[in-house]
């Protein structure tokens, strides 16, 4: 799924991942009125509302994109009803040959992550049956737990010939409160990178691991040094757009080869139609102006080669 | 939620918590015959099995325990279907009066993790309508993103009258990996719980905090020094039985209350039928043995009072 990613990449000639993070309030009013006369104001209403406004954003965008990064926390706000959207979502995806990175961070003691990597990448077996559960490409994963808890999602990594992003570094303000902790005179997140690094090495495709690692645009320096300390992982990078990463940071988190990373960018893209710079397209068109934002982030990136 | 939890814990004199953690491999054969029958060898025959299976466990142990701690992942490995029985126990034992502790150790950046106490611990607007989604009692969080990825669950919390317990020192034998590194000379381990401690003091019970920690029983001589760091949060401690953790070793989690931790068994009490020690109660009998060995472990915690 590496080679497939690293091949989407070059050519699409876009190191971009749109994410796909529907709230309800992004949803224009005609898909909402559309999926409430429907169901009623009920969670299936919303489920159906947030599925078709993702529809209309991958038909869209799929041709031009590689990836796609679905975020099962706005999914799961919604119970059952939206985590079948999420299904969905990800079958759709599929269809449209896009690679998921199913955005979980999950992460737990070994035969706890062992049932996640099972939901997430894997097959469960009932019976006689087996069955593919969410069925995403990759997942992201948090490292608290250490190699144990890992470690059962690169097993199953390794038999679906699957990936992971495991946090290194995150996005967010706060992020450095326990990841930028110096031990032994280095940050943890260098730690867990060190970490992803060897974790990958176990689970290699044809030029970059398996295994790779968030690091959030939103903290370029250590974005270069942990591209020196995990050289054959890709980097997924958030915090782009909206958070406030700009593509002149994203420079370190590629390699010399003009691989190594992809960008993540989630409202940006989604909610364009809601910004100055994508109004003319209106609210019905809002797929359009997603079109035009993708557009216009994959120029921004590869402004910086 | 934590006046509920202590009141309960001091009612049944059982700092004790069943963790519902079904594997298919646990499940009765005249459960999972009955299941298959009515619903063939597929995921919703595998989620009627593990359902009714926890029910009977549930009716067997309701009346000597406060609290269950279902672990999601368990029902993820099933999909939709299983997590519909997540749903349908979580109401099943909301119905018995128990405490839900929902392990899902979720966390995420801010507007990630607000989805996800959304979910699992609030409600949610869909028009008019305000819908309670997994509607747990407490939830399980990871650190690791720091306040920013914690606030938000506090928040609802606060909104809910919910509780939260972080994971501080986990159970499983790489915790130390990460968690045990030195920062200007004292664990990882001792900064997160002071930053339990901290949020902990914003949403405060009657006696103790809303905001626990997780400290595996695997651990006692760090789980004397978080005690000590922590002295309001309630500590859920996992390990005991099947992961190695003994009675002796849990005196240093309570407080001289007697109180401040709640200790978890799962495969320890929903498989003890298939332990040499409960086997005379065979395997139709389950719930007897589970039943057994949740009076066994709690008179085996109470002897170090």
């Amino acid at each position: 799924m590496i080679n497939k990613l690293v091949k989407k990449i070059q050519k699409t000639n876009a190191p971009v991942v749109v994410g796909l993070d529907p709230m309800l309030s992004y949803v224009p009013k005609h898909i909402l009125d559309k999926a409430f006369a429907e169901y009623g104001e009920t969670l299936e209403g919303a489920a159906e509302a947030i599925w078709q406004y993702n529809k209309g954003i991958v038909d869209a965008t799929y041709d031009l994109i590689p990836a796609v990064k679905p975020q099962i926390a706005m999914y799961e706000q919604f119970g059952i009803p939206g985590l079948q959207a999420f299904q969905k979502t990800v079958q759709y995806c599929k269809e449209k040959d896009l690679v998921i990175i199913g955005d979980v961070k999950r992460g737990d003691i070994g035969s706890t992550s062992a049932a996640y990597a099972t939901g997430h990448l894997g097959k469960i077996q009932v019976g006689s049956n087996t069955y593919s559960l969410f069925d995403e490409d990759f997942a992201t994963v948090n490292p608290y737990l250490g190699t144990d808890g890992v470690k059962p999602f690169v097993d199953v990594c390794k038999e679906e010939k699957k990936g992971l992003f495991i946090l290194v570094k995150t996005s967010n303000p706060s992020s450095g409160e326990f990841q930028d902790r110096l031990i032994d005179g280095r940050p943890l997140y260098e730690w867990v990178g060190e970490q992803v690094d060897r974790w990958g090495s176990e689970h290699m495709g044809d030029q970059y691991s398996y295994i790779g690692a968030v690091v959030g645009a939103t903290y370029p320096e250590m974005g270069k040094i942990l591209r020196d300390i995990m050289p054959k992982s890709y980097i997924l990078v958030p915090g782009y757009g909206a958070q406030g990463g700009t593509a002149e940071g994203l420079r370190p988190y590629f390699n010399e080869d003009g691989l190594g990373a992809i960008v993540n960018s989630s409202r940006g893209i989604i909610c364009a139609y809601k910004q100055e710079q994508y109004a003319q397209f209106g609210e019905e068109n809002y797929a359009d102006a997603s079109r035009q934002a993708v557009i216009d982030m994959i120029e921004d990136i590869n402004s910086i080669f």
